[in-house]
Protein backbone atom coordinates (compact mmCIF):
# COMPACT_ATOMS: atom_id res chain seq x y z
CA UNK A 1 0.00 0.00 0.00
CA UNK A 2 1.30 3.39 -0.81
CA UNK A 3 2.26 5.99 1.90
CA UNK A 4 -1.61 7.74 3.50
CA UNK A 5 -0.67 11.07 4.20
CA UNK A 6 -1.79 12.20 8.46
CA UNK A 7 -4.52 14.10 7.37
CA UNK A 8 -5.97 10.81 5.92
CA UNK A 9 -5.45 8.75 8.51
CA UNK A 10 -6.88 11.33 11.20
CA UNK A 11 -10.33 11.81 8.68
CA UNK A 12 -9.98 7.86 8.59
CA UNK A 13 -10.05 8.08 13.07
CA UNK A 14 -13.46 11.09 12.68
CA UNK A 15 -15.27 8.55 10.06
CA UNK A 16 -15.16 5.58 12.56
CA UNK A 17 -16.18 7.78 15.34
CA UNK A 18 -19.12 8.80 13.04
CA UNK A 19 -19.88 5.06 12.01
CA UNK A 20 -19.24 3.69 16.11
CA UNK A 21 -22.02 6.02 16.66
CA UNK A 22 -24.19 4.87 13.55
CA UNK A 23 -23.41 1.47 14.55
CA UNK A 24 -25.05 2.44 18.77
CA UNK A 25 -28.03 3.80 16.64
CA UNK A 26 -28.61 0.31 14.86
CA UNK A 27 -28.70 2.45 11.30
CA UNK A 28 -27.58 -0.06 8.28
CA UNK A 29 -26.44 2.72 6.36
CA UNK A 30 -24.93 5.91 5.89
CA UNK A 31 -24.27 8.42 2.63
CA UNK A 32 -20.63 9.67 1.92
CA UNK A 33 -22.28 12.95 2.47
CA UNK A 34 -23.52 11.95 6.46
CA UNK A 35 -19.44 10.88 6.76
CA UNK A 36 -18.59 13.94 5.83
CA UNK A 37 -20.16 16.34 7.75
CA UNK A 38 -19.04 15.01 10.60
CA UNK A 39 -15.40 14.47 9.64
CA UNK A 40 -15.50 18.34 8.76
CA UNK A 41 -14.85 17.47 4.58
CA UNK A 42 -16.55 16.74 1.54
CA UNK A 43 -18.34 14.03 0.19
CA UNK A 44 -16.08 13.67 -2.51
CA UNK A 45 -13.04 13.43 -0.14
CA UNK A 46 -14.62 11.00 1.91
CA UNK A 47 -14.47 8.81 -1.18
CA UNK A 48 -11.51 9.35 -2.29
CA UNK A 49 -10.01 8.66 1.43
CA UNK A 50 -11.76 5.08 1.65
CA UNK A 51 -10.70 4.52 -2.20
CA UNK A 52 -7.27 3.71 -0.83
CA UNK A 53 -8.22 0.80 0.69
CA UNK A 54 -10.27 -0.94 -1.82
CA UNK A 55 -13.98 -0.61 -2.65
CA UNK A 56 -16.34 0.09 -0.23
CA UNK A 57 -19.98 0.98 -0.29
CA UNK A 58 -22.23 0.88 -3.43
CA UNK A 59 -23.28 3.69 -5.72
CA UNK A 60 -27.07 5.09 -4.43
CA UNK A 61 -26.58 2.93 -1.43
CA UNK A 62 -24.25 4.48 0.81
CA UNK A 63 -21.80 2.49 3.37
CA UNK A 64 -23.04 -0.57 5.07
CA UNK A 65 -22.37 0.85 8.65
CA UNK A 66 -21.04 -2.33 10.88
CA UNK A 67 -19.04 -3.67 7.84
CA UNK A 68 -17.06 -0.29 7.28
CA UNK A 69 -16.59 0.43 10.84
CA UNK A 70 -14.81 -2.72 11.31
CA UNK A 71 -12.74 -2.30 7.83
CA UNK A 72 -11.56 0.93 9.32
CA UNK A 73 -10.59 -0.62 12.89
CA UNK A 74 -9.03 -2.75 11.28
CA UNK A 75 -6.72 -0.49 9.09
CA UNK A 76 -6.13 1.84 12.25
CA UNK A 77 -4.75 -1.38 13.87
CA UNK A 78 -7.46 -0.84 16.47
CA UNK A 79 -8.95 -4.70 16.14
CA UNK A 80 -5.87 -4.90 19.55
CA UNK A 81 -5.46 -3.59 22.93
CA UNK A 82 -2.23 -1.41 23.24
CA UNK A 83 0.13 -1.08 26.37
CA UNK A 84 1.48 2.37 26.62
CA UNK A 85 3.56 4.17 29.43
CA UNK A 86 4.10 7.46 29.83
CA UNK A 87 8.00 9.19 30.32
CA UNK A 88 6.72 12.14 32.60
CA UNK A 89 4.44 12.46 35.36
CA UNK A 90 4.57 16.46 35.30
CA UNK A 91 1.29 18.51 34.50
CA UNK A 92 0.31 16.77 31.33
CA UNK A 93 1.43 14.02 32.01
CA UNK A 94 -1.05 13.33 35.00
CA UNK A 95 -3.36 14.89 32.73
CA UNK A 96 -2.88 12.06 30.17
CA UNK A 97 -3.08 9.24 32.86
CA UNK A 98 -6.18 10.75 33.62
CA UNK A 99 -7.44 10.74 30.60
CA UNK A 100 -10.44 8.55 29.90
CA UNK A 101 -10.32 8.56 26.23
CA UNK A 102 -7.09 6.19 25.98
CA UNK A 103 -8.57 3.46 27.78
CA UNK A 104 -12.20 3.31 25.50
CA UNK A 105 -10.28 3.22 22.31
CA UNK A 106 -7.97 0.38 23.47
CA UNK A 107 -4.74 2.98 24.87
CA UNK A 108 -4.23 1.11 28.44
CA UNK A 109 -1.56 3.35 30.17
CA UNK A 110 0.24 0.75 32.60
CA UNK A 111 3.52 2.46 33.55
CA UNK A 112 4.36 5.90 34.64
CA UNK A 113 8.24 6.93 34.99
CA UNK A 114 9.54 10.20 36.45
CA UNK A 115 13.10 10.99 37.76
CA UNK A 116 11.44 12.97 40.50
CA UNK A 117 11.67 11.24 43.65
CA UNK A 118 9.04 13.33 44.81
CA UNK A 119 6.95 12.03 42.37
CA UNK A 120 8.10 8.63 42.23
CA UNK A 121 6.23 6.23 44.44
CA UNK A 122 2.95 8.22 44.13
CA UNK A 123 -0.21 6.79 42.53
CA UNK A 124 -2.38 8.45 40.10
CA UNK A 125 -5.45 6.19 38.14
CA UNK A 126 -4.36 3.25 39.96
CA UNK A 127 -0.47 3.51 38.22
CA UNK A 128 2.37 4.09 40.88
CA UNK A 129 4.86 6.73 39.22
CA UNK A 130 8.26 4.68 39.15
CA UNK A 131 11.93 5.91 38.86
CA UNK A 132 13.36 6.58 35.13
CA UNK A 133 16.09 4.58 36.05
CA UNK A 134 14.23 1.33 36.56
CA UNK A 135 13.23 1.98 32.53
CA UNK A 136 15.35 0.22 30.45
CA UNK A 137 15.08 -3.02 32.42
CA UNK A 138 11.27 -2.75 33.21
CA UNK A 139 10.50 -2.52 29.13
CA UNK A 140 12.80 -5.51 28.23
CA UNK A 141 11.37 -7.67 30.95
CA UNK A 142 7.50 -6.44 30.17
CA UNK A 143 7.22 -4.49 26.75
CA UNK A 144 4.92 -1.75 26.02
CA UNK A 145 3.62 -1.03 22.54
CA UNK A 146 3.73 3.03 22.73
CA UNK A 147 5.36 5.39 24.93
CA UNK A 148 4.28 8.92 25.26
CA UNK A 149 7.43 11.52 26.48
CA UNK A 150 6.06 14.12 28.39
CA UNK A 151 9.62 15.61 29.89
CA UNK A 152 11.23 19.37 29.30
CA UNK A 153 12.94 19.04 25.50
CA UNK A 154 16.36 18.95 26.98
CA UNK A 155 15.71 15.40 28.25
CA UNK A 156 13.67 13.96 25.51
CA UNK A 157 16.43 12.71 22.93
CA UNK A 158 18.00 10.36 25.66
CA UNK A 159 15.04 8.90 26.33
CA UNK A 160 13.90 8.41 23.27
CA UNK A 161 17.33 6.86 22.81
CA UNK A 162 16.32 4.54 25.70
CA UNK A 163 12.79 3.78 24.46
CA UNK A 164 14.16 2.87 21.08
CA UNK A 165 16.90 0.43 22.67
CA UNK A 166 14.59 -1.09 24.76
CA UNK A 167 12.54 -1.70 21.72
CA UNK A 168 9.49 0.45 21.68
CA UNK A 169 8.56 1.29 18.10
CA UNK A 170 5.75 3.49 18.48
CA UNK A 171 6.48 7.23 20.50
CA UNK A 172 3.57 10.05 20.88
CA UNK A 173 6.15 12.90 21.64
CA UNK A 174 5.06 16.08 23.44
CA UNK A 175 8.30 17.73 24.00
CA UNK A 176 9.02 20.83 21.76
CA UNK A 177 12.11 19.18 19.56
CA UNK A 178 12.47 17.24 16.89
CA UNK A 179 13.27 13.18 18.01
CA UNK A 180 15.73 11.79 15.86
CA UNK A 181 14.63 7.67 15.41
CA UNK A 182 15.37 4.31 13.55
CA UNK A 183 13.13 4.27 10.29
CA UNK A 184 10.77 1.67 11.89
CA UNK A 185 9.66 3.24 14.76
CA UNK A 186 6.45 5.58 14.17
CA UNK A 187 6.50 8.61 15.82
CA UNK A 188 3.71 11.29 16.37
CA UNK A 189 4.37 15.15 17.67
CA UNK A 190 1.79 16.68 19.81
CA UNK A 191 3.15 20.57 20.23
CA UNK A 192 1.09 22.49 22.24
CA UNK A 193 2.39 25.86 22.13
CA UNK A 194 2.69 25.44 18.35
CA UNK A 195 -0.99 24.63 17.86
CA UNK A 196 -1.44 28.51 19.12
CA UNK A 197 0.97 29.41 17.17
CA UNK A 198 -0.72 28.12 14.04
CA UNK A 199 -3.53 30.31 15.42
CA UNK A 200 -2.27 33.03 15.73
CA UNK A 201 -1.06 32.68 12.13
CA UNK A 202 -4.57 32.19 11.09
CA UNK A 203 -5.75 34.97 12.95
CA UNK A 204 -3.11 37.04 10.79
CA UNK A 205 -3.68 35.61 7.96
CA UNK A 206 -7.58 35.12 7.43
CA UNK B 1 -0.99 35.35 -0.65
CA UNK B 2 -2.44 31.81 -1.39
CA UNK B 3 -3.22 29.16 1.15
CA UNK B 4 -0.59 27.65 3.58
CA UNK B 5 -0.35 24.02 4.30
CA UNK B 6 -0.66 23.33 7.77
CA UNK B 7 2.43 21.57 7.58
CA UNK B 8 3.81 24.36 6.34
CA UNK B 9 2.81 26.96 8.71
CA UNK B 10 4.28 24.10 12.14
CA UNK B 11 7.59 23.90 9.87
CA UNK B 12 8.01 27.23 10.56
CA UNK B 13 7.31 27.58 13.99
CA UNK B 14 10.08 24.80 13.90
CA UNK B 15 12.19 26.60 11.98
CA UNK B 16 11.32 30.05 14.40
CA UNK B 17 12.31 27.80 17.69
CA UNK B 18 15.56 26.86 16.19
CA UNK B 19 16.45 30.31 14.42
CA UNK B 20 15.54 31.78 18.40
CA UNK B 21 18.64 29.39 19.90
CA UNK B 22 20.97 30.47 17.38
CA UNK B 23 20.19 34.19 18.11
CA UNK B 24 20.89 33.29 21.85
CA UNK B 25 24.57 32.44 21.24
CA UNK B 26 25.16 35.07 18.84
CA UNK B 27 24.95 33.03 14.88
CA UNK B 28 24.93 35.58 12.24
CA UNK B 29 23.61 32.75 9.90
CA UNK B 30 22.24 29.29 9.13
CA UNK B 31 22.08 27.04 6.49
CA UNK B 32 18.83 25.68 4.96
CA UNK B 33 20.60 22.29 5.87
CA UNK B 34 20.80 23.13 9.62
CA UNK B 35 17.15 24.84 9.78
CA UNK B 36 16.29 21.45 7.91
CA UNK B 37 17.95 18.98 10.73
CA UNK B 38 15.99 21.13 13.53
CA UNK B 39 13.15 21.03 11.72
CA UNK B 40 13.16 17.27 10.62
CA UNK B 41 12.84 18.01 7.08
CA UNK B 42 15.08 18.59 4.17
CA UNK B 43 16.95 22.28 3.16
CA UNK B 44 14.90 21.91 -0.24
CA UNK B 45 11.73 22.00 1.88
CA UNK B 46 13.28 24.65 3.90
CA UNK B 47 13.37 26.76 0.81
CA UNK B 48 10.32 25.88 -0.68
CA UNK B 49 8.48 26.94 3.04
CA UNK B 50 10.36 30.27 3.10
CA UNK B 51 10.00 31.14 -0.62
CA UNK B 52 6.24 30.88 0.01
CA UNK B 53 6.78 34.55 1.74
CA UNK B 54 9.28 35.94 -0.91
CA UNK B 55 12.89 35.82 -0.54
CA UNK B 56 15.05 34.98 1.64
CA UNK B 57 18.70 34.00 2.16
CA UNK B 58 22.02 34.54 -0.18
CA UNK B 59 23.22 31.44 -2.11
CA UNK B 60 26.14 29.76 -0.36
CA UNK B 61 25.77 32.65 2.41
CA UNK B 62 22.71 31.17 4.21
CA UNK B 63 19.95 33.17 5.74
CA UNK B 64 20.33 36.12 8.30
CA UNK B 65 19.61 34.75 11.58
CA UNK B 66 17.72 37.82 13.31
CA UNK B 67 16.31 39.03 10.05
CA UNK B 68 14.91 35.95 8.99
CA UNK B 69 13.56 35.39 12.72
CA UNK B 70 12.12 38.43 12.79
CA UNK B 71 10.19 37.65 9.27
CA UNK B 72 8.94 34.63 10.66
CA UNK B 73 7.86 35.99 14.13
CA UNK B 74 5.68 38.60 11.79
CA UNK B 75 4.38 35.99 9.84
CA UNK B 76 3.63 33.61 12.67
CA UNK B 77 1.94 36.38 14.28
CA UNK B 78 3.88 36.42 17.04
CA UNK B 79 4.54 39.93 17.48
CA UNK B 80 2.31 40.58 20.09
CA UNK B 81 0.81 38.98 22.73
CA UNK B 82 -2.33 36.88 22.96
CA UNK B 83 -5.05 37.06 25.93
CA UNK B 84 -6.44 33.56 25.94
CA UNK B 85 -9.55 31.79 27.75
CA UNK B 86 -9.16 28.28 28.93
CA UNK B 87 -13.22 26.56 28.73
CA UNK B 88 -13.48 23.63 31.07
CA UNK B 89 -11.08 23.19 33.94
CA UNK B 90 -11.05 19.01 33.89
CA UNK B 91 -7.81 17.41 33.82
CA UNK B 92 -6.36 18.79 30.23
CA UNK B 93 -7.73 21.73 31.35
CA UNK B 94 -5.77 22.03 34.08
CA UNK B 95 -2.97 21.17 32.89
CA UNK B 96 -3.16 24.14 30.38
CA UNK B 97 -3.41 25.91 32.71
CA UNK B 98 0.04 25.14 34.46
CA UNK B 99 1.46 24.85 30.87
CA UNK B 100 4.92 27.37 30.97
CA UNK B 101 5.67 27.18 26.71
CA UNK B 102 2.22 28.93 26.16
CA UNK B 103 3.39 32.09 28.08
CA UNK B 104 6.72 32.00 26.99
CA UNK B 105 5.64 32.54 23.58
CA UNK B 106 3.48 35.25 24.15
CA UNK B 107 -0.43 33.36 25.26
CA UNK B 108 -1.53 34.74 28.41
CA UNK B 109 -4.38 33.01 29.81
CA UNK B 110 -6.69 35.38 31.79
CA UNK B 111 -9.41 33.76 32.30
CA UNK B 112 -10.57 30.03 33.09
CA UNK B 113 -14.46 28.64 32.98
CA UNK B 114 -16.24 25.64 34.42
CA UNK B 115 -20.12 24.88 34.73
CA UNK B 116 -19.09 22.56 38.22
CA UNK B 117 -19.68 24.25 41.15
CA UNK B 118 -17.13 22.76 42.96
CA UNK B 119 -14.44 23.86 39.92
CA UNK B 120 -15.44 27.43 40.42
CA UNK B 121 -13.62 29.66 43.00
CA UNK B 122 -10.72 27.56 42.86
CA UNK B 123 -7.40 29.72 41.98
CA UNK B 124 -4.95 28.07 39.75
CA UNK B 125 -1.58 29.49 38.27
CA UNK B 126 -3.38 33.12 39.99
CA UNK B 127 -6.35 32.60 37.78
CA UNK B 128 -9.93 32.00 39.47
CA UNK B 129 -12.07 29.34 37.49
CA UNK B 130 -15.48 31.35 36.78
CA UNK B 131 -18.54 30.13 36.19
CA UNK B 132 -19.63 29.35 32.57
CA UNK B 133 -22.54 31.20 32.82
CA UNK B 134 -20.42 34.64 32.93
CA UNK B 135 -18.60 33.59 29.83
CA UNK B 136 -20.84 35.46 27.02
CA UNK B 137 -21.22 39.06 29.53
CA UNK B 138 -17.35 38.64 30.21
CA UNK B 139 -15.74 38.14 27.14
CA UNK B 140 -18.12 40.99 25.66
CA UNK B 141 -17.16 43.31 28.71
CA UNK B 142 -13.48 42.02 27.79
CA UNK B 143 -12.56 40.32 25.19
CA UNK B 144 -9.85 37.49 24.81
CA UNK B 145 -8.21 37.03 21.47
CA UNK B 146 -7.95 32.98 21.69
CA UNK B 147 -9.85 30.22 23.49
CA UNK B 148 -9.34 26.53 24.05
CA UNK B 149 -12.12 24.23 24.75
CA UNK B 150 -11.20 21.52 26.97
CA UNK B 151 -15.13 20.02 27.84
CA UNK B 152 -16.63 16.80 26.99
CA UNK B 153 -17.59 16.61 23.27
CA UNK B 154 -21.56 16.66 23.99
CA UNK B 155 -20.91 20.82 25.16
CA UNK B 156 -18.25 21.96 22.54
CA UNK B 157 -20.40 23.32 19.85
CA UNK B 158 -22.87 25.04 22.22
CA UNK B 159 -19.94 26.59 24.06
CA UNK B 160 -18.01 27.22 20.31
CA UNK B 161 -21.60 28.56 19.77
CA UNK B 162 -21.49 31.01 22.60
CA UNK B 163 -17.77 31.80 22.24
CA UNK B 164 -18.44 32.63 18.39
CA UNK B 165 -21.48 35.05 19.53
CA UNK B 166 -19.03 37.01 22.00
CA UNK B 167 -16.66 37.40 19.46
CA UNK B 168 -13.89 35.07 19.69
CA UNK B 169 -11.96 34.36 16.33
CA UNK B 170 -9.61 31.59 17.29
CA UNK B 171 -10.47 28.42 19.00
CA UNK B 172 -8.70 25.51 19.68
CA UNK B 173 -10.53 22.46 20.22
CA UNK B 174 -9.58 19.32 22.36
CA UNK B 175 -13.08 18.18 22.39
CA UNK B 176 -13.36 14.94 19.92
CA UNK B 177 -16.17 16.26 17.45
CA UNK B 178 -15.91 18.65 14.36
CA UNK B 179 -17.03 22.05 15.41
CA UNK B 180 -18.92 23.87 13.00
CA UNK B 181 -17.82 27.86 12.92
CA UNK B 182 -18.33 31.10 10.21
CA UNK B 183 -15.93 31.09 8.15
CA UNK B 184 -13.77 34.38 9.69
CA UNK B 185 -13.43 31.93 12.60
CA UNK B 186 -9.91 29.87 12.98
CA UNK B 187 -10.37 26.51 14.35
CA UNK B 188 -7.70 23.74 15.08
CA UNK B 189 -7.98 20.65 16.66
CA UNK B 190 -6.05 18.57 19.56
CA UNK B 191 -7.34 15.49 19.70
CA UNK B 192 -5.01 12.71 21.96
CA UNK B 193 -6.85 9.61 21.21
CA UNK B 194 -6.61 10.22 17.62
CA UNK B 195 -2.68 10.93 17.67
CA UNK B 196 -2.28 7.49 19.06
CA UNK B 197 -4.59 6.08 16.90
CA UNK B 198 -2.37 7.99 14.49
CA UNK B 199 0.70 5.60 16.40
CA UNK B 200 -1.61 2.66 16.07
CA UNK B 201 -2.00 2.90 12.02
CA UNK B 202 1.92 3.48 12.00
CA UNK B 203 2.86 0.37 13.89
CA UNK B 204 -0.26 -1.82 11.51
CA UNK B 205 1.45 -0.60 8.19
CA UNK B 206 5.34 -0.53 8.51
Amino acid sequence: MRRIADSTVRRLSLYLRTLEGLEKEGRATVSSEDLAEQGGTTSAQVRKDLSFFGSFGKRGLGYAVPELAHRLRDILGLGREYRVAIIGAGNIGQALMRFRGFDQRGFHVIRVYDRDPAKVGCEWNGVVVQDEEELDTDLRADPVDMAIIVTPAPEAQRLADRLVEAGVKAILNFAPIQLRTPDDVVVKNVNLALELEALSYGLRHR
